[in-house]
Parts: C-alpha cells; structure tokens; sequence
C-alpha cells in the first residue's frame, strides 16, 4: 500500500426530507447565494423545499449555471457574491452546479484574471463555504474539493481542487432524482462507474482492501443502474445509485493506490471540441483505452473480470476481451453508446482531439505516465 | 436504505514516518498531554519516534493508561490536565490509550462526578482535542467518538461518545505493528471482525453497497489475519490489517443500515467480572448468538456464508451451521478460543454475567431488542 492523507469533512444529510436539516448547518449570519442550472429544479419541487428551508435565511439566487459549467457565467455569479456580500454558497444541482460553485467560492475575493486559478493553479484565499443539495448523482462533486470548469471563448476544459473546496454539507434524498430524465441518469451510472475504474484498473500495491471497495461500488452500479433506468421512482435503488455515485469520489477508494485519469483526461477533449456529455466521453475512451493499455493493466483487467462480472474461464487473452466487452455491453445497456461514431462524429474528431491534447500538454497520461499522444491516437481511432 | 447522516472528520495519516507530520496539525500554542499505557512504546521505538516529532512542542506525560482503561486512572490523568493547563491530547496507543484520551478530553472542565458522563450522559462543554498515533489495529477508536470506560470499584463497564470527542487525525504506521504481541494482533483481528458483523448481520434493508463494503473487510480480515501471525514483519499485511480495523468502526459501513452490538453488550459484562479480553468475549459470544438468533438474522448469515465464506451448498439450516462453524474456525485460527471453558470459566460465568446484564438494565438487545436475559442466558451457556 502506499501513503497516503484521507480526511473527508463533508457532512452527508442522506434520505427523504433531509433538506431540512440545511437552515441548522448555515453561518448563524448567513447570507446565501442559492445556486441552480437551468430551472429544472422548479419544476420537480426541489426549489420550493430548498426554499422553504430557507425561509428564515438571507439569500440571492443565481441560476443558469450551465451543463460543463462556463467561466463566462460562473464570473457573473462572482460579481453577485461580491455585491451582495454573500458569505455561503447553496448549490442545488447535479456535479456542474457544485463545481461551478467550488469557482465561485475560489474566485469571490481573487484578483486578477481567476482563469489562472485553473490555468495556473493561481493560489487563493479564504474560499467560501459551500452547500450541496445533490439533484443528480455522478460526479461526486458534493463530497470531494475537486471542480472542473470550461471556457467557451477558448473550448478549454480545465479542474482544479482544494480540500478547503469541499462542500460542508451535503443533502441526498433519492426522491429528487425521481425525476430525472433518463440520459442524466445513464450518464450519472456510467459517470461513478469510470470514476471507480480510474482508481481500481491499474496495478496492485496490495491493498486489497481498496480492490475491494472498489468492486463493491461497480457491482452495485450494474445491479442497481438498469433498475433506475426501468423504475425511476423506486427509492431504493435511487438511493443505492446515489450512495455509489458519492463513495466512488470521496477520496476513499483511491487512498493508498496508484491512479490513472487518462479516460477523463482525453474525454475531456471531445466535451470541449463538441459539447459531447462527460459520460459519453468516458464511454467512448474506456474500452479502447483498456484494449490498448491491456499489457500494463492485464492483472486488474482479470481481477475485474473475475469478481465483478465472473469472467473465469478460457485464456488470459479471452478473459480480457470478454471483459472489456462486458464494460462495453453495460454502458451500452445503461443506453450510453460506446462509439464516436454513435455521436456522429469520425477520424476528424480523432485528429481533433489529439491535437487538443498536444495544444494542452496533455502527452503524458495514465498511471505510467506512458500514454503519449500517439497511444491517444490510438485509443481514439479504436473509437471511431 | 435508512436515512442518515455520515460525517468523519479524522485526518488519517496513513503509513511508514507519517509521524513526522503531527506537530504540523498541533494548535500553534500547543501544550499537549503524551497519553500512553504500560511502557511497550518505549521499547519499540514509538516512544522516541513521537518525542522527536513534538521536540518543539511543549508537552507532560502520563502513563499507565490500562487496557479496559478505568475511571480511576483516568481521573488522576484529568487532574493532571487541569495542573498544567494541557490544551491538546495525543492518545500514543490502542484503543485503550485512545478511548481514555476520549474521557480525559469530555472530563477535563466537568463539574461533579465526571462518571456520570458514562452513565447519566451527562452532557459536557469544550472537550481538549483529541489526536492518535496507533499502535494496535482493533477498536477503531482513533477515527470514531466513542469510548469504554471501566469503574474499577464496581466493575461497571460503560461506553459513551459524541462527534466532538473525535480524533482530528490518527497517525497509522504499520511499522508500530510489528512489535506487538501475538495475543494483541489475534485480538485486534477478532474485534474488527466482530465490530463489522455487529453492523452487517442484521436484516436487509436494501442497502447492497453497504453489505459489499462490509464483506470487503471481512474477506480481508480473513485473507491478511493469519498472515500477520505468520509474518509479523510483512508491512503490507500489517497496513490492510490496520485500514480494515479502522474501516470497521468509523461510521462508514453502519450509515444508513440497522445495528446490532449485543455481543459487545453481553461481551463487556464478561470482562467486567473475569477481566477476560475484549476480543476474547466477542469470540465467545458471537457465534452462540449467531445459533440463537439464526432465525432473525437467517438471510444475512446465509448471506455472509455464500459471499464470504463461498458456502452455498446444502439446505439452509446446513449452511446456517456451516456458517457459524466458519466464524468460530477463523477465530480459532486466530488464537482466541471460542468458548468460556477456554478461560477457565463455566455455567458460574453465564449466571454473574446474566446477573450483571440486569442489573445494569441491559434487557433488551440487539437490532430487534428481543435479547433478554432468557435469551442471554441461552446464549452463554451455549458458549460454555
């Protein structure tokens, strides 16, 4: 095992009717700015119960944070909280809207140009405090200090993160995903899948433990992520999908293990090029990701196979083609296709891509550091 | 799944020299109380290793904490905090050591009797910050709030907690491992099983990664516990044994699920009265409660023997006896026997326990409350 440092101090209000809880866990002179996306948050009830949590509250609102949350916008949210004095952020949303207001809480007294903040890994100070009421879950934005945030003028897709980022809070009620259209869903499921993956399939340190954990949350993504799609109103499995999505990118599975990131890093590429969702991305690159690295990951791509989808006979070279192909076949189950091609998209966006990473000095990925831009090429054309 | 709220805020420092950080996490005008018990860290190194790292700190010792730490001892330690107007704690130890820390902490500014923090709840204001630097993988305490403290005088053993009393951070060095006595690592093992189960063999309330989380731990307590008696110097078997004691009992894997604990309750009057090993009662205890019970925790022993123990054939009954048979052979293997007669005790045993379980009121444990003395009794004459 290696070292490591893990403190999470996110507080997780988990269950039906926990927003309540909220007005108690706020500032005693709290002076909110309540922070949505595109509204749907009035249509499912979820705005009146935030706001009725409030009621005794000071707050100013801001919506219209985007899917990919924009710079351009979170930057009109920061002159709010400048103008408003606002003291606390309540985001109330899925991952864009947390990590739009990890931004906002990092930029509110920076000076300067804050896109250096994610450029240049610009220092800040006194970041705000930070809310979530979770809407959607995914990212694992409402329990982590990690954020990741485009620039439209540029197509530049950049994270960041500090633990001083985490939220404090966290409210998951599975009802509020009830609602939920179904491609948020699927992409939420394959979403926490990959985030498991990028810290689980790369090669062992003992730490058995961790391995573990790991394919706990995989296997109960593919046993409860087909349920949400056919009974969106069953809470258990909305609660089970919700609590998978959180343990897969809280800093637990990954403490003491080597990590990879690379499907993120290049997926991030083609959300930028062509506003393709993060999920589809991710789908995208995983398989012919673990095809083309299969030497480097062989001994995790077996273990996967064994215990999470019980890939046990034939030759280590099937063992490892009927596993990819299984990781395939439950994005593709979850409605999320696996292809560029299933996005219209072709070798141009491959070349795209690539020259995205090279312009970003993304040339070293992976858990190896080995994938260079030409294995990315590689990984993408597989794709197509 | 139930409803919950879930927050750890331990800062675990994870691995080989991790010591070195904690005068980095000490308020800046530290005046810390060195907490430790009978002596054994100054023979392995730890002694020396934590003085070094406070050497700009300034800081006043006390020793003789003891295993099953009692009321009386801890009272001196409290007036040495008030004497010196110690501001910080450093529980160097186990459980024990830790779980003392946690009193000392609570007691320091109470006034009145401070046992009635232990059997009256009496609320106390401002506990001292607590911080671990572990030496024996078992309780859990260096990442929870709670604490057992035992009344010499009257052989009352009592458990109290609150979230305020949590470590801010725990060191865990597996290398401080290594030293330990066998008995210590047996013990440790057992107990971190037994603190899982506690929390996992109940009944289903559709919570499948909390169950896959807690079978994580258990099937590495079962692959790396007799592998530490083997190899006592194996750092890695030494770090999985360390973070799965820890995951046992941090909150982590009893969110959202209902609990047992009645072997702890039943356990504790044990060692009580015959000063046995805390671990030495959960063996005992356990799988006697296990047969009794069967019929209450029928799906989950059946459970647990197939995800666990690979026991699936055979009719339910079969597999239910196969099952407990595989808890009481893992502890065996373990070197903690299973029954009272191994300690020298016989039916005279169950009736002063039963005796004491009344007398304290403890009447109706377990996750139904439907353990009465009847069924206690039942239990521990089956353990004979």
């Amino acid at each position: 095992m290696l070292n490591f440092t893990f403190k999470n101090q996110t507080e997780i209000l988990f269950g039906k009717g926990q927003v309540s809880e909220i007005a108690s866990r706020l500032p005693i002179d709290a002076n909110v700015l309540l922070l949505y996306g595109g509204g749907s948050i009035k249509k499912n009830g979820v705005y009146d119960q935030v706001t009725d949590a409030l009621k005794n509250t000071r707050f100013v609102e801001f919506a219209g944070v985007e899917p990919n949350p924009t710079f351009e916008t979170l930057m009109k949210a920061v002159n709010v909280v400048r103008e408003e004095k606002v003291n606390f952020i309540l985001a109330v949303g899925g991952g864009s809207v947390i990590d739009g207001a990890k931004f906002i809480a990092a930029a509110h007294n920076f000076e300067g140009d804050a896109w250096d903040i994610l450029t240049k890994k610009a220092a800040f100070e006194n970041p705000l405090p930070v809310g979530a009421v979770l809407t959607l879950p995914a990212t694992g934005s409402e329990s982590n200090g990690n954020s990741v945030v485009t620039k439209k003028a540029t197509s530049q897709k950049r994270a960041f993160g500090s633990p001083t980022l985490q939220p404090v809070f966290a409210v998951l009620d599975p009802v509020y995903t009830f609602s939920l259209p179904t491609r948020q869903v699927s992409n939420g499921v394959v979403d926490a899948f990959v985030h498991v993956i990028e810290q689980y399939l790369t090669y062992s340190v003992n730490a058995p433990l961790q391995d573990r954990f790991a394919e706990s949350i995989l296997q109960t993504l593919i046993s409860e992520g087909p349920k949400a799609l056919a009974e969106p109103e069953n809470y258990d499995v909305r609660a089970n999908v919700m609590w998978s999505a959180t343990m897969a990118l809280n800093g637990l599975i990954g403490a003491g293990v080597p990590q990879d990131w690379s499907t993120h890093m290049i997926g991030h590429e083609l959300t930028a090029l062509y506003n393709m969702d993060h999920a589809q991305t991710l789908a995208v690159v995983l398989p012919a990701l673990m095809y083309v690295q299969q030497d480097k990951k062989k001994d995790k791509i077996l273990q996967l196979g064994e215990r999470v989808f019980g890939i046990v006979d034939g030759n280590d070279g099937s063992r490892i083609d009927r596993t990819i192909k299984a990781v395939q076949d439950f994005f593709e189950q979850m409605g999320v296709s696996t292809r560029l091609s299933g996005y219209g998209l072709d070798e141009e966006a491959v070349d795209a891509a690539v020259a995205n990473l090279e312009k970003n000095g993304l040339t070293a990925l992976g858990e190896h550091g080995d994938i260079n831009l030409e294995k990315a090429r590689e990984i993408l054309r597989l794709a197509v």
